[in-house]
C-alpha cells in the first residue's frame, strides 16, 4: 500500500522522516463515530508543520524570506477508519527534489500499528509579493539541500 | 427565552433584523448525530455576514476604511439540538448603539419553528494598522447610523 | 487539466452532472487571505450531497437501507487560489460504474469561470452493521442504475 | 477579568483545575493572522477532555453509563488575540455542583502569561436513550463527588 508517487532521482539522499502522535478529538468524528474524511488534511498539516519546525523549513521560515508554499496537489487513501479518542501516529517523509517544491508522503497508523491512511502532497514555492512560482529553490533552502545531501541529515541547520 | 442582553437606549430605532436559511451539513454533526456545539459560531457568522452585505456594513466595507471588527464577547444558549440534514433558520438582529461597536442577538429555529438556540455577540471597531479601539463610530458608519435613525431602515445605503 | 481518472466503460451512460454555487466564507480563509487547502473536502461534499439529494442516492437514502458510503480515495489539484468572499461554482460528476462504488470527479470555477480546482473521489458501499464492503450494488441502487442506463437520466427516481 | 459566573455554594470543595499547552495551528488563523473566534470552542474542549480523562469523568466514562453531557451554555470573552504559531496555555476549572451538571470556567494565557481569553460553559447530564435531563448526578458521578468533597481531590478515582 505504501508507494512513493514521486520520480526516483538516482543518487538522491534518503527521505527525511518524522512522526507525531495525536488522539482523535471529539469534534473530528462524524455521525458514524469515525473521523470525517475531511479532517485528515489537518492531520497531514500537523506532521508537515512538525517536520518544518524540526529542520528549519517551516512556513514561518519561508515567510521570513518572502516566500509561501501553497499545496498544489493532495492525495489521500483511506484504508481503515479511526475511532473516537483513538491514538494515532502520523508519519511524514519529505522526498528529495532539486526543483522549487516540497514533496511529502504520509502514513497514519492506529494504536495497533495498522496502516489506516496514506497519501502525498506537492507544494510549490512562490514569491509572496507577486505569487510567481520559483524556478529554483531559494538560497536558504539551497543551503538546507546541501546539508541534506552531504550528511543525509540536515538537522544541524536547525540549531 | 429571548432577551436582549444590551442596555436599552431610550428613543433608539428598532433593531435591524435579517434571516438566512441553511441545512445541517454532514461534517457539522458529531458522534451523537447532532450539530457539535462548536459549529454554531459559524452559523452566527452566516447571518452577521448576510446582514453586513445587505446594509453595506460587512467586514469588507469596514476593511476598505482601514477598520476591523473583532468579536469581543460571544454567548450561546443551546435549548434543543439540531439533527443531521435538518433545515434551520438563523435570525440576527443588530441593536442600536452610539458607541463604536456592533451588538448582535441571534435566534436559531428548526423546521418546526421551535427556538433551538439563542445568543449574542459584541464586536469592537478597531483601526487595522495599530489595532486601537475606536472611541466613536467611523464616518461611513455614522452615515449608516443617521439613515437608520431617520428611516428606521438604512437599506438605501446599500444601493 | 480536466481528465477522468476512472476506467472508461464502453457503452456506459454519460456521467450525471450537477452544480452548486457558494461564496467563500470568512472562516475558510487562511492567513494568506486564500481558502485553506483543507477546506476543499467540504466544498466537494456540498456537490456530492446536492447530487445525492437530487437523484435520491444521498447518504440518508443509503442509510435507510442499512448502508454507508465512506470515502476511500480523495484527490485534489489546486490550480488557482480562491479569495475571501469570492463566488465559486462547484461542479460534480458521478461516473457510471457497475461495482458497488461511487466515482465522482469535481471541478471548481471562480466568478471569471476559470478552473481553480479539480479532483476526484472514490466511495465504497458498506453494510452499516458489520462494515463489510458490498460486492454488488444494493437493490435500490440497482434500480437507480437501470433508470440511468435506460434514460440517460435517472431523475424520476427522485419523485 | 476572572470571575466565577456560578453560584458559590458555602462549604463547597475548591474547583478542580488542570492546564494543557497547545500551539496555534495554521488552519486556526484567519485572514487577519489571528485565531478566528469560532475556533475557541475547540480549545475549551481540549481542557475539558484532558480534565475528564484525568479524573475519570470524560465523555467516554459517561457514555459507558448510558449518559451524555451536551453543552447548554457557552460564554467567551476575547481580551487579546492569539497569533499564528503562538504557544498558549488553556486552563480549566470544574466547579462544585450537587446538581446533575458540569460547570466549567476557562482561562487562556499566551506565552507572556497574559490572559487572552476567559469563559465558562454549562453541561447537563442526559440519559442517552431518551435524552431526558437527569435530576440528580448518576451513581458513578456521586462517587466522584464524594471523593472530591472528602479529599479535595478525587484523583484516585481515576486509577
Amino acid at each position: 500500500m505504501k508507494k512513493n508517487p514521486f520520480k526516483i532521482i538516482p543518487g538522491a539522499p534518503k527521505p527525511l522522516r518524522l512522526e507525531v502522535e495525536r488522539r482523535v478529538r471529539f469534534e473530528e468524528v462524524d455521525a458514524l463515530g469515525i473521523v470525517w474524511h475531511g479532517r485528515y488534511p489537518s492531520y497531514l498539516e500537523d506532521i508537515r508543520e512538525a517536520l518544518g519546525d524540526h529542520y528549519g523549513i517551516g512556513y514561518l521560515d519561508f515567510f521570513r524570506e518572502g516566500l509561501i508554499t501553497p499545496i498544489r496537489q493532495l492525495h489521500i487513501d483511506y484504508h481503515q477508519p479511526l475511532q473516537l479518542h483513538e491514538k494515532l501516529t502520523i508519519q511524514g517523509e519529505l522526498h528529495w527534489s532539486e526543483a522549487a517544491r516540497l514533496n511529502f508522503t504520509y502514513q497514519i497508523f492506529n494504536a495497533q500499528n495498522e496502516l489506516t491512511t496514506s497519501g502525498h502532497s506537492v507544494q510549490m514555492i512562490l514569491d509572496y509579493q507577486n505569487r510567481n512560482v520559483l524556478m529554483v529553490p531559494p538560497p536558504f533552502f539551497q543551503t538546507f539541500l546541501e546539508r541534506w545531501r552531504q550528511n543525509g541529515n540536515p538537522e544541524e541547520i536547525h540549531e
